[in-house]
């Protein structure tokens, strides 16, 4: 087998995370898995949605987005054709589920984090480089609350990251770019606790279903993969 | 460890499907999971969407609704709210990826099949129990079609069916209930084929991650249920 | 005359209330009007809308809406194209006014109750099959209501209840199915309490203009036709 | 009974109707019943919708607004809320299903009159104004048409008009203003041909339901007051 | 240089403002540029928008339509599309600016002014007629709440007027109508007080970029213009 | 007077503009007004929209949004409030207008350029930053539709840069950032092309009017700054 990437079977694409990447959010990164670009800001407001009103604890919510030509065809903004797709509104809940899993709330006080994840170029992956560039982005803006004094205590339970694996030609093959992606016959999902604890784990077939074997390899890839992601993200929160 | 419902932990709920329920779709089931009632219907219209004009080849698409008191408390009416919600939306593209699943298209000629998936009555597991109901509607609707001599082959690949497992007081169950469900740590969809593939695979850590040997006992589960399943669809078709 | 359904003038289709349909909500039934069916739930919540806060009374409102293949051809489900139809909010504002009209709200205390009219299988005369089974419906809520101890005494004044009456072939005829529907002259909802009074009168002339005599040929026709569907609630009621 | 408008019961308020009123319409109409004042145009369009292509046929479409201050209290506008209120898709129903009972469609060629009623100052009665207006408007558009070689004939089948009859303090009284209408126990729309058929009979009850004998009285109270209606559209268009 | 219109380069349109136009707003104007014809509403409503909530000061908004067929060819309806374009957008945002302009909202007390200015005829020059008319709704409306005791003060600082100015086969013009906006090479449309400042400038250049001596020439033609506009509100304010 | 920025009063921000920023698009520039930053890419598209079909001519449409915390307090995002506000329609309609006054159409070929303004940090004059930043990335899609043989001649008739104006304690000052902007008097956008022609001017008084001298000398600094800017844009278009 032969990745287009020319990457062995397990190797990642370089991955970039840049601190502070914009001025005003309390947390902001831009991070980078080859070529797919994405800024993550964490911005923090007081107070909680109704549904948490008075209950002492804060909460999380996450919204995600591609800029028009952040991919190979232009695609029409949501915000002119007047409302999110099903794909947008299914990655932001995972990466709003995802982040939740990284806090303790009830230590975040009565504040609501949100957590924007902005394509600005797409190569494949744009799903789990958010969650992951995000997790750093929460440690940041974290930091900045800390300093407002407006947290109960450290909401951080664990570190939190994500990457994609798939069967390529009959091989599992680690994190995919776009045209691994699209020519893949599984795709799959895993986001996971530096603990080694399973958050999210999305299968789909793409063409033929996968075996239960297909899976069991996928998931070990994957599990090895997240080592060295959580290896860059404790980097690039060392600078 | 008692489930709420007090069945076993591998045994699934009573699981009744009507077909013929309603009388002008091609394809009209009930599906009971239990107290979860979905009516599906699959409506065949000639032609199919722009992206595939002229190729030759058919389409199926999936929406999904839930009455507005299927539930325990009322949920607002998606279409006086004027949108369907993210959770609708992930449900129903879930239901659309899975049935286009059991076809092979090309053979389908250029219908468009609409898979209809209503709730009218929730009590966990509906997107499940809409994808088994579904399978079998959609079998008979291509019988409707075939009548018609509106197919280039028989479309039909392999049946699908689905069913969920958890983690519940950290047992793996099998096809949890609304009670079960809310209380479990780990909520996991499985959608197969009665060849024993995978179509899809969506676990959730609803509060603590879960361990790969969780995963795996849970895929375990889900796979001997599924067998279950299947017979259930065959008998139902068999009638 | 012959009638397409093959019956007399002033037959009614066979009707059949089933009540407590499903188990979440307050009120509950099915109505067949024929091959017309229609689920018609009621749920009480605790407050009433805005402009009614403070004044001691309760409120009702109705929702309506058809499963997508619930008729011949099926229609897109409105919650996808992002709003109501004119059509059903006609339906829905008239379904309101009409169980509005049973009740004393002085006597329901600050309560609002919803009535969804949903539309599973259509045949002519939803909006009269909605009335008349949400009316049983509401009586089953007002039931419950008052073992909560939130009422302010009965507020029901008087049955309500609805048929459709057209010119069919110059002939007035009782409870039109589709077939009818679509060939009469004219058409004629009618809403009435079980004292004799009107609530509701809507005829429209689908092609040439009803005459003076005809109107009254068709109200007469209603009137007797009302009687039985009364007696019909009280016999469900009864059980 | 002493009417607030000290009008006697079968008294209509002084009705004008201006023609030409605004200049770049095809026909174009203020219509006043006492207060109460439309502006009614008629807009043609070479053309029909997708339905009814190839079919020879025309088709007439009707639209209803109001001012935000046409009425007592500023009401919010439309275009701004995003979407047109259930009374307004209700009476722009009723004006376009009545002014087609006025045309022969398959005389009017393929063209598609748009009639627009919009309100610039409500006193009650907009939609038995807005009908009254906008007959004479699409009386002078056919004219234009004509002038055009538009026509495959005379597509004017019979002239229509609209009124309102109520109960107040027990009595039937015609055309009511606003505070009339607000106070009265019922309300009835009627639209008549001038060949004297209904094209719409719409009654509903306020308060209490009304009796049969009510709704006799109220029916032919409208029949007197549409004679003069009629006279007053006809003198306007032999201006 | 010919005018279609036939005027002179700096003469105006005949200029009408006819005021208590409708009788439910505070203020109602009916104001005519030749056949640019709006309706200019004033509505007072106790309160502050949230933003604005205890501060002690008023809040001042408008908003803008056309009558779908108040122009050459029917505008689609925007209630029925159901969103506001961008030009009717830009047009109420310049249009509550200005009017803002005029007054010291301080002064104003908790009150909320809706400007509501509604075209029921256009020949150019819509919103220049709309700031101008609006000005004198805004004067009466004014005195009625001054009579109402609501005011804390006069908060009107200065009268506020607009008109449009051009470059027409190379020569500055004065309040174009359709067809020379049409035709014109540039569009200015200018919003000044009666003191002689500048509320709003804004140039566009339709084909050809204009030069400075251009801009300077038009504004010089405006500023003139505009002495000949607050003599007629003033007069009609004086009747 | 002493600027926030501590910038002389006729100084521009430092004036970065990126080439290629990112890879999928024809044109591609990051455009940074000091801590202004704004993506610009340029889409090309066969074909053009209807109202241009079989014309021979091209077309340019341009889209403007923010991220949403690329502002001070984060607002929402617009795709998720299910429309563009009103700001942001008014700025995309202006980019629009000015990058067409750059292109002779008749030159493009029946190709639709779209226009993605995307603002990642925004500190004042975004707008203008657009402007200036989507020329350059014109310029750079025009080389690319010259490769592919798409163009029928050079459409490039001249350079379009922007830049803001104000007066700041009386004083009128170039390229205000936010600070300045929120305390300035009076905001005047000028686009320009490099012939020295005015395409766009828009000044607005946010406090008191602004008078003719100091309307002068904000157009004469606005002249003068352009100069800089378009040797910019030459600089970067030659490296």
């Amino acid at each position: 087998m032969n990745r287009p990437s020319g990457r062995a079977a397990s190797q990642l694409r370089p991955i970039r995370i840049t601190r502070h990447y914009t001025k005003h959010a309390e947390g902001s990164v831009l991070v980078e898995f080859g070529d797919t670009k994405v800024i993550c800001t964490v911005s923090a407001e007081t107070g909680v949605p109704r549904f948490l009103k008075g209950q002492g604890q804060g909460w999380l919510t996450a919204e995600y987005g591609m800029l028009p030509r952040s991919t190979g065809e232009r695609d029409a903004r949501e915000a002119s054709r007047g409302k999110q797709g099903g794909r947008t509104l299914e990655i932001q809940r995972l990466i709003g589920r995802s982040l939740r899993a990284a806090l303790d709330l009830t230590k975040l006080g009565e504040n609501t984090l949100y957590i924007d994840c902005d394509v600005i170029q797409a190569d494949g992956g744009t799903r789990t480089a958010s969650i992951t560039g995000a997790t750093v982005a929460l440690i940041d803006a974290l930091a900045v609350l800390k300093k407002r004094g407006a947290l109960k205590g450290n909401p951080l339970k664990q570190m939190v990251a994500a990457v994609s694996v798939g069967i390529y030609q009959g091989v599992p093959v680690l994190d995919l770019d776009y045209l691994e992606d699209s020519a893949a016959e599984t795709d799959l999902n895993v986001v996971m606790t530096d603990a080694g604890g399973f958050i999210e784990v999305q299968g789909t077939a793409e063409g033929e279903p996968f075996q239960p074997a297909e899976l069991s390899a996928m998931l070990e890839l994957a599990q090895q993969g997240m080592q060295e992601i959580f290896e860059l993200q404790r980097a690039a929160l060392a600078d």
